[in-house]
């Protein structure tokens, strides 16, 4: 099934070495069997993404032959010889990885663990990572990574969704029973804002935001966040335990990255409670291990958008309690994008989340 | 610490016999060490109570003993020696269930299940079912089956959090984890009705109501579920298969107690899903088990309130998010209890909820 | 990769109409991308094996065209293009189900639950039941559900591997943890007895076998089975129930098909405990479901030998704690397979597993 | 229930200081309702018992007041009012907690967790921790903390069945189902040896024995354990992830407190897999969080043997599968205790388990 529209040829960034980015004439991609051409609607930028571009993300092809961006939403031009998931008109939106399918891992369910990671000939992918992603005018992906958007959530709303999976799967990872449980979020960038957003859906009961940044503390506010924390003000770790009773919370969840939250993480937490990580960190952490066994704490991990979970951030958006449009500070045209990776890295003018539109 | 009002003699309902249950002079209980004694607000009466004051509940204490009442709500009066949980004033809900605590199964945290059910000496209480409850004037509960009820939830929204306590208790069991997903629930009562309200404020997608009385799914339908099916009028498993593109629920609730009612969640429920039952049979039931392990469906069954769930509840209710009140139908003084039974026995005006104020 | 004895021809049992297996020449199949050509050196034959050449297995290829047969072993001859997980001349066993890979199940791991049951051109296979199998000279297989077979295991412990898989599958379901708890298998035949052999491996305090035909039970036993009941003669609930200290057993494997063994799962299971349904009934089945309900029993089911579970059965062949051989009750070479089903469906001289020797 | 021969008074090791264990003489003390009284046959000593007897333990009583040892076995010899689980003459070994049994942990099962830890008038005991413990003729425990010792193991067994419940609880945390999985355990100490009994039993595949000390290589090879790497001779990184073909565990167990073993055990669990720690240390550790989250690890902790696990262990000691006589390389009379902490502390003769015998 063949879009009349569908070009030969499309602007897409291109990355020539760690921070060249280009804009560049490119063949559009063909749908192999499995597969879904998409036209790109828009295309987030996450701070992987400035690791990608700067050359420090394992596994990326070479240059002069990868574009990134693995945030993006758009409409269904072609679908491959056994696609009946998606007709050409459809609007998806996507999760980053697929699996290779075969692996002991894959089997299981833990897509994101592919043991074949990085390995297109046997199937693997994640869009913008190790196989060519959104920052284009078109895009091949998956079926099995691509999700009906309805009609009533914007490309916004669309391109924050796959930052909500990746927040739904580590609390699916962690159990996923929080109702009327507390919950403590370090870090209010674009996964912590959606977390916050996804805990209050799944009935918790007090969430809390710590972070520095007063202006994403009231964006956490406005969402809906009825507790917030300046950590650069008061002692975080205090503060959750006065708003708690002392007892701390049922889970922490770490989305800030800083060298330091791990361990507040685990004062934080009340006994027998959980961790979850779901950050990266420049360098080794320092905890206190011991204090964490005598808690009997659990601490889970998880990276990517896995088990399913952007179908359920999709049901959560469309019944209006996952909001994405609200974090979309910045917004640039695709020939742009350089500009738009320099305002991030900058941090210029405060932004939460950049997005491209081809 | 005692309460200076705190009589020697109150008025309280004891079964004398099938069917038999009379308001009488007792001595007002004495609290143990681990034990508190309230003052009770309000107690409800459920379907649970019509077959123990029937004489049909197993290991209830002997005739001319035992008051029942197991949803009751009311105010703290004096507490046991051990007790700091709770001061003299404080405002109390409960679970039914205090397991012995030294079984194997109360060790594990399955109270519920406690293996020495029904054995006072070795701890387990079940109140308004093994030991004396809430229909009277005061009661005893041990400490750990109180809960704390703010004060912006009324007698009546403690009274049903019980209620929503078995259905949270429920889908503990079954995993927990239903944001995204689709939801049927069989049986617009009193559980039910809490179990809706709590599948949509744990992010379920399509929460299902499936009943016969018009009235309930009015109501159900009134407390924010979107989806009613009669099932007098429409099939029932034909109606939600088509609610859910023909590939059916995630979830199936059975609360109804209906003998056909299994074999349609088994027709409902997704390949791969769960049916959970938190009802009770007046005989045997028929099931296509093939049906069921092609389609590798777990079934969970669960009783009561179990695993802290009621704490769980008390949150969401708090939060505006689980309302008792509407359920609250009609209202008796604890003299007229007999009336109470007859109403709901003979289901006149259509009974949802009938509590007892004494 | 091709090995250089690789025929073009090959020997093949097809299924011309129901009963009508007949063994005709056929093309040897090539193997796709991701596929494996196996030379099958023995394949078992089993109950469900019995309901396919009847012609009452949905979704099996037309008549004329069909090979069963779902418990084979054999030897590598080629590889598909990107496969280097397996080399010519390797030894493999299998497990039958390859899931689409897309599907909401597969992605979570759940592939025996494929939403794509029976479609192989969404990449759906289930060997010998929706795909060609091994009642063959040569099958093709997916290369995820290959397992290498260590040289110590005989072609009859990779045959009886698969149906370990299945007993491994429904003990992973059901939590997999019971070290040191009570287990009761119902039904003696291949899979019950691999099952029992696998419980013991996993440390299970009391493993109890519960059959009608002495000759079987006598099998476990040799097997290391230390308890097993004679249902013909004895009340088998009695004697679970009396073996256990009257308190049951903590988890009931239903392995038999019979219409009354679910009701004495529930019988003979513990407050608190699991029944693990692997078999499929003639018609309907009758539980007392209150009971089962008032028990806090928790109903898993499976099929098939999902979530890598054959992997795990290999382990335990390997170390010498899952023995197959003993069970291989009767071998017939390719072209008596319609003997060979004969006897299995008269049952004459009591086999346990037949297999078929190409 | 009173047998004849118990004293007023006996002798017991009582903590003066830190360092200053005495043995004197103290009235025998009495069970409560829900008590037993038991003559001690044997206790160990374990590293917890130097912290201990060094002062450096949370919440022990006085000075002057307590006695310590929490890995004792011994003899029924009086019951609480309430007991019938066991009568004089019973031999038994124990679990050392016991929980509130009202707390927002107990009440979930995870009674090492108890919110009120240390608080005797709430029911919270840790025998030999927070109440006085097994180096004593006599001691006192709650019902729910004791489990019967069959014939056929011995005084010496029954002190490292507790110790096998550690192992044991931190599985059924991590969840239990290795059967077939490769599991690597670093630390060759008491808990350490039994962990990795454990692990055979339960059908793991690879069991890897990771330690410095060639002696408790040996004992664990003598145990059973098939792979050992002397850490001191080779990068037990290296070692681990050769064994496992570059894969990697799927269950690393932290059971040596080294400051470097944490990271070593990231280092050798495959993606998607598991660690556990069940050991303290001195100081913060450091670890490459980043590599944990990016291999999607779950990292498990537990303290003590919860959730009924010593009753799996007995029945693994009493299947033969578990052996603790061999760990039992020095004993002392009760008198002689100080220098059993001396042979202890100074590692004279390398011993694995001191035991006392009063």
């Amino acid at each position: 099934m063949i879009i009349a529209s569908a070009p030969t040829t499309m602007r897409a960034a291109v990355l020539y070495g760690p921070g060249d980015l280009r804009v560049v004439d490119r063949p559009v991609p063909r749908p192999g069997p499995e597969d879904v051409l998409v036209r790109v609607e828009m295309c987030g930028a996450c701070g992987t993404d400035l690791k990608i571009v700067d050359g420090h993300f394992p596994q990326t092809p070479p240059f002069g032959e990868f574009t990134p961006g693995h945030e993006w939403t758009g409409v269904v031009v072609e679908t491959g010889s056994t696609v009946d998931e998606f007709q050409p008109g459809d609007r998806v939106c996507i999760e980053a990885h697929r699996g290779c399918g075969r692996c002991a891992n894959c089997l299981v369910g833990r897509y994101t663990a592919c043991l074949n990671y990085g390995n297109p000939a046997k199937g693997h992918r994640a869009s913008g990572m190790t196989a060519n992603g959104g920052f284009a005018e078109y895009v091949v992906h998956h079926v099995s990574a691509l999700y009906h958007l309805p009609a009533e959530l914007s490309a916004e709303d669309a391109v924050l969704i796959t930052t909500a999976g990746t927040g739904l799967y580590g609390l699916d990872v962690a159990g996923g029973y929080i109702v009327g449980q507390d919950v403590a979020i370090f870090g209010p960038g674009p996964v912590g804002l959606m977390t916050a957003q996804v805990c209050r859906a799944m009935g918790a009961a007090r969430v809390i935001l710590v972070g520095t940044r007063p202006s994403r503390l009231e964006l956490g506010a406005k969402l809906g966040v009825r507790h917030t924390i300046n950590s650069s003000e008061v002692d975080p770790v205090r503060a959750v335990l006065e708003l708690t009773g002392e007892q701390g919370v049922d889970l922490a969840i770490e989305a800030s990255g800083g060298l330091g939250t791990p361990q507040q993480c685990a004062e934080v937490t009340k006994r027998g409670g959980k961790i979850l990580f779901v950050a990266f960190y420049r360098d080794s952490v320092q905890l206190d291990l011991s204090a964490v066994v005598r808690k009997d704490i659990t601490m889970y991990t998880s990276r990517g958008e896995g088990r399913n979970n952007v179908q359920r951030a999709v049901a959560l958006a469309a019944s209006g309690q996952l909001r994405g449009k609200e974090l979309v500070t910045h917004r640039f045209p695709l020939d742009q994008i350089a500009e738009a990776f320099r305002v991030m890295r900058e941090r210029e003018g405060d932004p939460v989340k950049v997005v491209v539109v081809p």
